[in-house]
């Protein structure tokens, strides 16, 4: 599979760089960015993998998420896919709203048409993408962790969850984390679904925790004064299923932060040195 | 003087936030960004200015500086201008060049018609906004700092060197150091200040240390990888003054780095750990 390298930077001593590819998952050209700190030859690193939120490119974490110096002191590498498929033809919300469709994948492979095509992002992101990025970069695949923010939060909860032999660790910000008893899930996975909720099951972190996928941990920080906490998020039904099935989750809700990146990058350098001690 | 806050998110205990304002120096509103650390009710804090570079807002820095973690650790309020006056009616380059009108002020009051009456950036960032500062924030006018990025680092050593007791510290990532040497400066001291060459001499660093403006210490990053180095940003000229003059200047050429905000965001928390040593 080939790829593009559109950008690369110095950063702290270590590599940023944004990369496109033809993507047979989606079928559309997929953007992601990574971060490679310095490294030895033949070195293979540890990789956290960052899903991002509604309306988001690899960009947005990539410019405001202030990972890099936590990234390059713990020596991780840092990846940033795209948040959907993305080109001519591939089909958006019909009113153009932003919580549907382009730049609002929700990480579900969509069996519903128009969808279904292009907007396979579980597939891209759990299967596609990882093995370019092994097959490319000096990554340890016996080495990964996985986190998120918002739509990404959910992302990195239901790919965790689903796969816990895979991620040392799981972290979120922000994230939604029971999309079947939100509007924004609600609306997501009812269009790339279809309207069997017994389907979206697999795709909500409190569904998948009631129906018995276990993570030994689980870190999330939360703004307190998220505008989308009570309607979208709901922490509270999380730290519930995690009550129930046993799983140590650490909620931080932080008095006056907001859902931005100026919340994200506030408790990054936590999260990463976090997952750093889990991927040593 | 009225001042309008457009938004604020909590980041790192503190409080970030953009504010705009009717300016008298330059006929329009005009908008900064402020970082304002956690602090006691009464606390009057260090201030860093930054100055910012072609083509940007207040924005840039603010969201890809990664000044904020020092910035808390360290008790700095930062204050981040727009690097032009902007709106209906305020000329722009003829032909829309990035390197002269709108995101272009130079830091210079210009003399010229028709940019005398909006461009007068110097007015601005050492007058105006000042007296707005020490007005409205808890910031302590004995303690103040000054840098900046490329346009914006040839404003940060001006502004210094001609205000040697009004800054406790002074530094820049790869300024402009001789603008009437090097074609970006000439084009625009040209067309702000007129063809009287005598007139640049004050805005520009080498040539006001040649007319003997001091400061005791100078802190410059340059990337070693940086596409403007030879052609705009010259930092030889500055060492040979800076050399000249018994100036200790500390120049850190960076070999790999380019002129972008991972360069900037990668040695911001150096920078503002010298200016910090200073203003304690």
């Amino acid at each position: 599979m080939s790829l593009e390298r559109l950008s690369v930077s110095r950063a702290f001593e270590g590599a940023q760089a944004v990369y496109r590819h033809a993507s047979a998952a989606t079928g559309t050209d997929m953007t992601f960015s990574a971060f490679v700190p310095a490294h030895e030859d033949g070195e293979r690193l540890p990789v956290v993998w960052y899903l991002s939120g509604l309306t988001c490119t690899q960009a947005n974490v990539t410019e405001k998420g202030e990972f890099r110096a936590a990234c390059a002191r713990h020596r991780l590498i840092f990846v940033a896919p795209d948040t959907s498929p993305r080109g001519e033809g591939v089909p958006d919300d019909p009113e153009g709203a932003y919580d549907f469709g382009l730049g609002a994948g929700f990480y579900v492979d969509a069996t519903q048409e128009p969808w279904a095509a292009n907007y396979r992002m579980w597939s891209y992101v759990t299967q596609e993408l990882p093995e370019l990025l092994f097959a490319h970069f000096p990554a340890d695949p016996e080495r990964q962790a996985i986190m998120g923010h918002s739509m990404g939060g959910h992302g990195a909860l239901t790919v965790g969850l689903r796969n816990p032999d895979r991620f040392k660790s799981v972290s979120a910000f922000a994230p939604i984390v029971a999309p079947s008893q939100v509007p924004w899930g609600q609306k997501a996975l009812g269009n790339y679904l279809g309207p069997d909720r017994a389907a979206w099951r697999a795709h909500d972190a409190v569904a998948l925790i009631e129906d018995g996928a276990r993570l030994p941990q689980l870190l999330v920080d939360q703004g307190a004064d998220d505008p989308f906490l009570e309607k979208e998020l709901r922490p509270d039904l999380l730290r519930k299923a995690c009550a129930y099935a046993g799983i140590d989750l650490t909620l931080n809700l932080r008095p006056g932060y907001d859902h931005s990146y100026y919340f994200v990058s506030t408790f990054m350098a936590d999260h990463l040195a976090w997952h750093a001690a889990r991927l040593a």
